[in-house]
């Protein structure tokens, strides 16, 4: 069983000197997601996906990518996880249940569509855009609790110190308390994580809950989001232009540049107070 | 035709004031790659991918692309490139020369792994292992020239200072110099963008070069630099376990956390003087 870090050696050098240290790596290794479904007289085993992730969390990855790439409802429709070990690298088996019918056009879609990390064609995106429902009240938050969240985070962000190299995505609710976090060096695998231990507690839709990201908000991560039906999205980096585009769209708001007591409103004024 | 920025109004939230400003974002958009491939009397067209990607150098990104996943050999191989724009984005279509044989079973491994932004199985790393050559001897490199770079890079990289959100790939010689720069939303797209303006110009393989990364290194881009022959990768950021895995293996110089007159070598050392 491979870890999230991995210890190598290093030589360190600077101006003035070379020394050869031990140094810490954040894990990147693939896993690959594979689904048995169909009826009990007739079950397929088919091959999903290979992700590189950050190993841990191995079966809230596998039931949120499952989740957010729409092949599956609701974590009821999981039968089992089995997370295994072959010659290869880890697999995740996710076994439906027999009267589920997985929604493979919408993998089949977004398989081609994420190909070399990019998402989407437009009719994906349009097919994405009929199936999320980010409600339009809900969630409110403060300037205060917003500004607090990177201090949180960081603090929460354990790996993240000892690498340089993970992001992280957090849930936070209407207190500002961070509910969970998880770490990958795939920022959309944190996000899968992140979503997939919510799906296990019942909690979708997460209609009363904000994401906090360590880093940049591209299109991909906004799309997760709201499969989720999370209102509110806090990015410590940057969005894209995209992800201003779809965050509009699907009544989301979005925030960038959260640190040093300021960010951006990109989207969404409404659900954020002064005080 | 989309810019590489796109510019936006924004509500900025400070503890002490709030105000309405413009800001620039970087652009995220799709382009669909296709191959038109096959002998005079039997052309076929293919959807090869589609990637979220910051507009700009498309016929290069395009190009890029189907070199670093090892579906053309040469840049001759092509006959020419269109990008043109339809109701759902901007399309590159990439006609082969009739006499070419694209070599799709690549393509194919490659798009079932890199789904969801993943990469590989391990069949993918060992079929790749044996397809790339980085020279054992060739280029060699001073300490004071390394410590130069992260400068000259922000100095060139004209985009991020704008949106923040930017990454960045950049070729240099044994003199230090920055040959090529190139700029996108995904780490992955930049890396092509750039090895297909190295195509263009005959410059592969590239032997005597050395890719600057602003900011992490995963094994994508370690694989898409060791398809081009590029012996040594200096990353602004973090290595991930895998990428200094198939460094070591690949016989690549891995240079990791490349800022302040500092930087750790992870695999390779003999090709850097101390000087």
């Amino acid at each position: 069983m491979t870890n999230s870090v991995v210890h190598t050696r290093v030589r360190k050098v600077a101006a003035e000197s070379i020394t050869d240290a031990n140094d810490t790596l954040a894990t990147e290794d693939p896993l690959e997601i594979r689904l048995v479904h169909g009826p009990s007289h007739n079950r397929r085993q088919q091959n999903i996906s290979v992700t590189m992730r950050t190993p841990g969390e191995d079966m809230e990855l596998a039931a949120g990518f499952l989740f957010t790439e729409g092949i599956i409802a609701n974590h009821a429709d999981i039968q089992e996880i089995i997370v295994s070990e072959d010659d290869n690298g880890s697999v995740a088996t996710v076994h439906l249940k027999p009267a589920i019918v997985a929604q493979l056009a919408n993998s089949q879609r977004n398989f081609t569509a994420t190909a070399a990390c990019g998402v989407c064609g437009k009719t994906d995106l349009q097919a994405i855009h009929t199936s999320v429902s980010v409600s339009k009240s809900g969630l409110r938050l403060t300037t205060t609790q917003l500004f607090e969240l990177p201090a949180i985070l960081r603090k929460e962000q354990s790996l993240f110190e000892s690498t340089g190299g993970l992001h992280a995505a957090a849930l936070f609710n209407e207190a500002g308390d961070l509910l969970f976090l998880r770490e990958d060096i795939g920022r959309h695998n944190a996000v899968d994580k992140l979503i997939g231990a919510a799906m296990q507690q019942q909690l979708l839709p997460l209609q009363q809950y904000g994401l906090l990201l360590s880093g940049r908000a591209g299109f991909e991560l906004i799309q997760k989001a709201a499969m989720a039906g999370i209102p509110v999205i806090a990015a410590i980096g940057a969005p894209s232009s995209m992800a201003v585009k779809k965050a509009e769209a699907w009544n989301i708001t979005l925030l960038g540049f959260l640190k040093d007591q300021r960010f951006n409103i990109y989207s969404g004024a409404e659900r954020i107070d002064v005080k």
